[in-house]
């Protein structure tokens, strides 16, 4: 099993996606980033659910940075109760878990795993990238020993989820993410554009999923409830995307990707009206060395049996 | 026949949209704007064209901005040579036209016209808008006498043409698409999205085309030899994309488009990586009151239908 | 006499200048821009003081751009009444004057009288740089023909009086401003830091002022009540600031100039605390060339006698 | 005695300020920020002047981050080796000190000696802010901690010394300053203003610190060759500036300031050339509460004597 750090901002699918790194990989640690929700709440989804997957072995929590790069202090960003319940768990306010985050930084955690398994661990990232980006700024010596990072976020050429023109994870932070994307590390992305098209699981698969009758299938149905009326609403969505699930699996298993380009890839920071708008650089008219492998297509039936196994599993 | 200006950078495609609105429209004058190539290239491009079409009565051609907005005056914006051979007409070396352009500037031909036919005169514009821009920050009293404007720029959620974010007329002045979009004029807009998916004349297309054998059959077949080299290495296109002419036949017969929704457009002015990126809230997650009828989809064969009616009218 | 035309968003100190350009230049004509108060309250204050002077050739008026360069047409910039009182005439609420603007564009009419009067034409210009940049972008073969534009705007690496990085006529429209000083024509700069420095007059000159009495010193007086106020609750000056009458004692009489260098000069369009900032690369560490004689230290009493001679002589 | 941290990219007058620092401080630890020359030729500067001044207690060094926020891992910032020489000491090429750095980070090592010591840790910030503000962003909790940040940075209303617009520490790493003026610790600000008017040392004052004779004035005088003759070339000043030291001299003694005053202050991150620039709002146009109290005077002859004390007393 190959070992991956999980980095998350615990609300919705990233529970069904901690689900599945815990289903694939042997889990180092979860890694937790301001972002969908609460910074307490994130850390308090990311233990509860790890107590629903009920693991061997102990899986540690780090709490990271609460707020993006270049907030102040006291400073927020938009967080999107209104997308996951006010807990970001679909308004379920599960008990608290028995498990506590641990001392110590989740950056400290990320560089210290790594320099101990060089090439060995991989990250999984469904959160905005400022841990990851803050870790290898902190110690620039990681980047040899991460074997690949898998992000979700951005959006190829394709409307986005916050703004019209940026994705969720880029737009609250940005900068990090352009550290990130500029690295060195060798970088899977999977974008919205990629949710929207091959994840949505509709009226139908959920059927399918609450007929497995399992711990995972309920807790699945649970999470999802809020996001699924936010979903017909806002996105004209009939069902629920899952973004962060789908990262997990092709990081899993690449042959869910059916079509994935290396790209140019970079990202806006400074537009009046795109912060956060993730360049592909599909025709590379930037005459730039491509840096990152971008998802372009996905077997959904694929994704859909894994998601179903997983569930399954616990 | 409704009355026209047609603000052009005649090369290319500018070409047959040309010939397009003198069969549609009474054409009250040409203007033109800097942009694909050189700029008294595009002016001898547009008096080419005329002299092709032989209308029966004179239709004036005007001189407006040679550079955008911002440029200093003896900068220059890239212009496309390799896109539209080195004349912007497929390297065909026309002899120069009979017919000259007029004294007076392309302005004040525009605000004139405007305020001499009021709510009659329908703008074309299939160029960097620089002009039609200029006229209304010059007179905003134009606005309330302009029924509507049609514009061939930007590109809804897609691939640009120029950078990956942007479209050429909008990249190459992004302050005077701004000031258009803003301006309070009902506006049509036909994206680079649309002339790739539905505007494409393929090799079967162009034959159709050489057998009507007519004198605009020809110009076209002529006119397109080098963008059709181009579209096969740059953008992997089998075929030439007719952005300008669809934008014409669209304002010549709206139901050649079969889906148009208002959404609020904006134009990316301030970015590192975005500047003439096109934003197209589709969502309306910015809350802002629609501005543009954003063309979504076309009937590709009444498209066709119209431009070979027009390439035979000749 | 040399001929000028004089450029103003007339309220407070403009009228001043005005009368100072009536006393020592040729005054071909008067354009006005949008800036410091209402624009037609600003034509009106145009027209009522050159009736103060009452010069013996008709001086006409000519109305420009209303607002900068990137403004939306309804768009407003932040005009400053609460300077120079809400008639920008010191609440004076002067009656109309008998002259009334010209038909025509002031861009036009700068654009003509130049082309007609090669070399000869000096532009005076002390408001936002709208007109004189789009007189500059819809005709560039003027620039070879404007000997020389004295411009008062921004500040020499000091204080701003409308934010603390910029001047007010660069921060209106820095757009243009940037426009004008790439333009290739030579220019003199008066900064925002020269009036402070020398161009105020204090309690004891305003009552040399007054014992004038003159029509021009009476004038004076009554203009310059609001200001006077204002200055001392802002910007804590005893006394009242004169940057356009300096400006165009300046253009009159270069002496009253003891040290000028030419600097690389540009001007910030971009910024999110500095739009509008005037650098003035004063070591060269750009190393740009030079573009701008920018006007150092001044004769403060040479200025001020010429300011009596010129309030004694209406 | 007071502790101090001392934040430095030890070259040139960073090593005076560091003696000074020595001097009237118990300076709890070195931290290494990457500024003006190579990081790791900083760190060994840093280390010999420790070795100089020979203090009683061990002072330990930590490397922090050797490029700033914003810049790529592989990326770097412009050292200015050709004002300090190619070591940053003048070209004196000093052989390395006994002492070597400590395992673990900066941040990390400002972080816990604040925990351990709080409200009693003053920072004395020498260089660009980066490992400050990361400080700050990985444990918001050390702010109400930390009695005072004493800040080497940004001028006031004046001239730049890398840009016209911008002071070195401000522009090599604006974001990370931005961080640290906003984040709520009292922070009083030197300017390269003040070291222009205040802290230069001319031939005569060399004359002076010579004929002290003492292991400190040979370090001095040593130390300072390079940068005199910079100086004379590029900043046109006879003599050399001490920006570092007056810094460490105020914080010693806040008497050395003649004035001071608490100003809305901020620093520019998105200009196009106005990158670091430091917005000190004298006239508090942006209407913002006061966060930093900037010197505006300094008694000089005040900091002579505190400077000829330190270099005698080594």
């Amino acid at each position: 099993m190959r070992k991956v750090i999980i980095d998350t901002d615990t609300a919705g699918d990233d529970t069904i996606a901690l689900l599945t790194a815990l289903h694939y990989f042997k889990v180092e640690g979860v890694t937790i980033t301001g972002g969908n929700v609460d910074f307490d709440q994130e850390v308090e989804n990311a233990l509860y659910t790890i107590q629903v997957a009920n693991p061997r072995e102990p899986v540690p929590v780090y709490k990271g940075f609460e707020v993006p790069l270049l907030a102040n202090g006291t400073g927020r960003h938009q967080t999107v109760e209104d997308v996951h319940g006010s807990d970001g768990m679909g308004d379920s306010f599960f008990e608290k878990a028995k498990q506590r985050p641990e001392e110590g930084h989740a950056v400290d955690f990320i560089i210290e795993k790594v320099k101990a398994n060089p090439g060995e661990i991989h990250l999984l990232a469904i959160a905005p990238l400022t841990n990851i980006a803050m870790a290898i700024k902190k110690d620039p010596s990681i980047v040899k020993d991460i074997p690949h990072i898998y992000i979700m976020g951005g959006t190829n050429n394709s409307l986005g989820n916050i703004t019209a023109a940026a994705e969720y994870n880029f737009w609250v932070d940005p900068e990090a993410a352009r550290i990130v994307l500029h690295s060195g590390v060798p970088i899977t992305l999977v974008g919205w554009d990629m949710c929207t098209k091959f994840s949505i699981m509709d009226d139908g698969d959920h059927e399918d999923i609450e007929r497995l009758a399992s711990k995972g299938s309920e807790f699945f149905i649970q999470i999802n409830k809020v996001v699924k009326q936010f979903n017909k609403k806002v996105h004209r969505l009939n069902g629920t995307t899952h973004p962060d699930t789908l990262l997990v699996a092709i990081a899993a298993n690449e042959d869910v990707m059916t079509k994935a380009t290396k790209y140019y890839v970079d990202v806006e920071t400074k537009g009046e009206l795109t912060r956060g708008y993730s360049l592909v650089d599909m025709n590379n008219r930037s005459g730039k060395e491509p840096n990152v492998i971008v998802c372009e297509e996905v077997n959904r039936d694929m994704f859909k049996d894994q998601l179903l196994d997983v569930l399954k599993s616990f």
